[in-house]
Parts: structure tokens; C-alpha cells; sequence
């Protein structure tokens, strides 16, 4: 058997968001036309990576390392991780993966699409969590990237994670996460940023899945993420939407 | 460990609409507070049900164990199918569980939620596919269920299945499915209704989520069986909203 496997739960919402990636970028009309897929959403096994990494918190390699497990089991074949800041090489660099499985790196599959999508001129920003920015997740597959200001890379990770306003503590977005963000994204404009990097799972959903803002073009790791899945698996069922097809086909002249 | 599994893949949609249904009824301000969750998504091993049903289709019972038996395998102890249909005894009565497992079922949940919720006098009444409506699924567990006339019944599959608008077929619901569907809710209240159970889970898509249309209260199974899920696993993390726990507190006093 072929089929996906979801390392979720880091958040929950993240994994189930990828999973649904994958549904939307497969060519099908009926049940039996999707690719088989499995997903763990074991949060209790996978401690928070920005902890671990900024404040020696307990180490989330382990679990990462069980769950792709369990996935192997069931006969996973190609296997994403719905978590950028798990991608820092303190953690993903140390986890073992089962013979017969393929581990996909959500970072490095961003990294070429982005070199492919908007070229090699492009002015790439990065929006992310602490972890992910201090430890340098995403400056090892970019020749450049540029990142907030400090004062706006706090905001922006008490959006994600405050207990009152943050994404993954709120249902949905609330105004303040969406103004946090979305004037991030102004900032990495004003620092000469054509592109900008949606690097954590849980800020796609306060742009509703548009692909720019204000000007400036957004990428979702995620979404990235899906679609390699469905390549590893059963690439002939790649539906590329129209904007995703149309950007492939070269930046400088859209369809 | 205690864990929460799910048969999805039929559809793809649904079992992460359930699992999407478990978080936001958890209570949690952080991922590592959320229940460890496994889920499936195997339609190529589970065939239509409905076909099996109705047309003397491949047997989807097979496919259904052995998603159990990998997320028995994983760790789940409390188990729930996403799909009406494959609760048709003919079905479900033959699947074998692992010990160990407690498999939910969703239609008895959905049964014992509407009688505590809208009392002994509610007039209740179905809508689903044809193989839920014609192999009796509901009547097992209602004393008396009122389902819609045969056209109104087969409008209503195509509106699930239909390869143009159907709802499995496009990603969203289109507008010629929601007409359908809505006026289909309509046509239960003509026949006394006071309770439409949107017994197939494409259909609570059409109304994104609300609990009422047009004066008719609307039940969506797949909420009641991810509330069920919490309630076998991890109770105390159950997070019922206002609106649920001021309907079990007793629908004639509302809060």
C-alpha cells in the first residue's frame, strides 16, 4: 500500500488543516479517488519545540519520533510533519525514521517552491514563531532571508501564542492576532520584501487562505507541504489549482 | 495511554470534520492539552456504502475493521466511524473489534442527544442518502422518524453525490446542493417537524455550522458523536458551548 502520513497535533488544528490540503489539491469525485492517509494528533507526546529550543524545556524528538512510528505501522510511505519549528535541526536532525519511509521536509520543499515560483530576485520575509526564528529554521535552505524586527517578532509570536488573544489558544482568529499579523506582513514590505513566508502553521488562517496582502505575495509551508505529499504518493492525481499552475509556469508572465 | 480514534475516508471530508469537531470541544489553551487522537483516511479500502447497500456493491465492512484494527494497533480506546450510512446494521453488525476498544455508535448517540434535548413529544425527522433513509439505519433507534418523500429524497443524494454539484464531488457546497438541501428541511417541516437530523455528514456543510433554519432546529450527528468521543476518553475536557449546555439543561426553559 502507498499512502500519506500526518505527524499532527503540533497544533491539532495544523495537522487536520494539512490533511485537508491534501483533499483539496487531489483530483477526485468520489471517496474512493483520495489517496489513503493516516494522522496522529498526540500532543501529550510531542512537547512545545519553541520551549525545548529558547528555554530548555522538555524535548519533543522523541514523540516526533513515535508517532512517524505509528504511522509506518500502518503503512505510511511518505510522511510531513505539520509543524515548522519542529524543522529546527536541534529536533527533526535527531529523529529516526522506519526503512520505507520517506520523511518530507517541509522547509526545504518551501525553499523550492519559492526559488521556482517568484525566482531567484525575489525579497523573501519570514513570519514565525520565536523558536523558529532565533534558531534559524528556515536561513539553512535560503541563501537570504529577511526577518521582523524583534518588537514585531514578539508580536507576533504572543499572536500565535497568547492565552487570551492567540491563535491556538482562540477559536478562530481573533482582531487583535489578525491586526498583529497582517501589520507584520506591512513591515516586511517596508524592509523591501515582495514575498513573505507564512512559517508557522497557525498564521495562513488569519489571511482565509488568500494567497497575497496588501501587495505582497504569501506562501503557506502547509500548502507546500500537501502537494509534496501527493507527489511522493500518487502524483497523478495532483489537481494544482489554476493560481498555483499559472505561478509555476513563470512569475514574470501570469497567465 | 487513552486515545481517541477515528474511521474517516468516507469522506475524506468528514473524518476531519470530526476530528476538527473532537478540538473545538475540547477544553485547552495550548496544544499539549487536547486528547491524543489517531485517524484514518482509507476510502480506497472502504467501497460506497450506499452502492453496497442498494446495488449489491463491494463490501465496505472488511475496509471498516481494518481501520479499526490500525487504530486499535496505535492506541485508540474509544472509537467513532464518520459516516451514517456504514451504521446500516447490515454493515457495522459484522465489523469485529479489537479488545480493548470501545467502538461509539452515532446513531444511537445522535438518538439518546435528541430525546434529552428536545423531549419525548419532538417530531424528528431525516435527512441522508438513500442508503441510510431505505435500509432503515434511524429507525433502529427512534421510535418514530419522519424521512421526506421519495423525490425529495433522491434530490437530496444528488445533492450528496452528483458528479457536477453534487457535494462529494466539489470542494464546497453549491448552490444548487443548498437550495436542494435547504428546501428539503423545508419540506420535513410541512410534514410537522419540528427537528431535522442532518443525518449524512456533507450535509451540515450547507449550513455552515448553524444549529436552526427557518424556525427548524438542525441536528448534525457528527457533533454529537466528536462530543461522545471526549465524554469516553478524557470527560473532564469537555468543553460543551453555551448553546448546547443551555439546551441540556432543558430546551423548554432555554438560558
Amino acid at each position: 500500500m502507498i499512502a500519506i502520513g500526518i505527524v499532527g497535533g503540533v497544533g491539532p488544528s495544523a495537522g487536520i488543516d494539512l490533511a485537508s490540503k491534501v483533499f483539496s489539491h487531489t483530483k477526485a469525485n468520489r471517496d474512493q479517488d483520495h489517496i489513503n492517509l493516516f494522522l496522529t494528533s498526540c500532543p501529550s507526546l510531542i512537547p512545545d519545540r519553541t520551549e525545548y529550543l529558547l528555554n530548555g524545556g522538555k524535548d519533543p524528538a522523541p514523540g516526533l519520533e513515535k508517532c512517524i512510528a505509528y504511522l509506518a505501522q500502518c503503512g505510511a510511505t511518505a510522511v510531513g510533519v505539520s509543524c515548522n519549528t519542529a524543522h529546527a535541526p536541534q529536533i527533526m536532525g535527531r529523529v529516526k525514521v522506519p526503512e520505507g519511509v520517506k520523511l518530507l521536509n517541509m522547509i526545504r520543499e518551501t525553499s523550492t517552491f519559492v526559488s521556482k515560483v517568484f525566482g531567484p530576485e525575489a525579497k523573501v520575509g519570514l513570519l514565525a514563531t520565536l523558536g523558529t526564528i532565533r534558531c534559524n529554521v528556515y536561513d539553512k535552505y535560503f541563501d537570504s532571508i529577511i526577518k521582523p524586527d524583534e518588537e514585531v517578532a514578539r508580536a507576533v509570536h504572543q499572536a500565535i501564542y497568547d492565552k487570551e488573544y492567540g491563535i491556538k489558544a482562540c477559536s478562530g482568529v481573533t482582531d487583535k492576532a489578525r491586526e498583529v499579523v497582517s501589520s507584520a506582513v506591512d513591515h516586511l514590505k517596508g524592509k523591501g520584501c515582495n514575498v513573505v513566508i507564512l512559517g508557522c502553521t497557525e498564521l495562513p488562517l488569519v489571511f482565509n487562505g488568500k494567497r497575497s496582502y496588501n501587495g505582497t505575495d504569501l506562501v503557506d509551508p502547509t500548502e507546500i507541504l500537501a502537494i509534496a505529499l501527493i507527489r511522493e504518493t500518487e502524483p497523478e492525481k495532483l489537481a494544482l489549482d489554476s493560481e498555483i499552475l499559472c505561478k509555476l509556469d513563470g512569475h514574470k508572465n501570469p497567465c
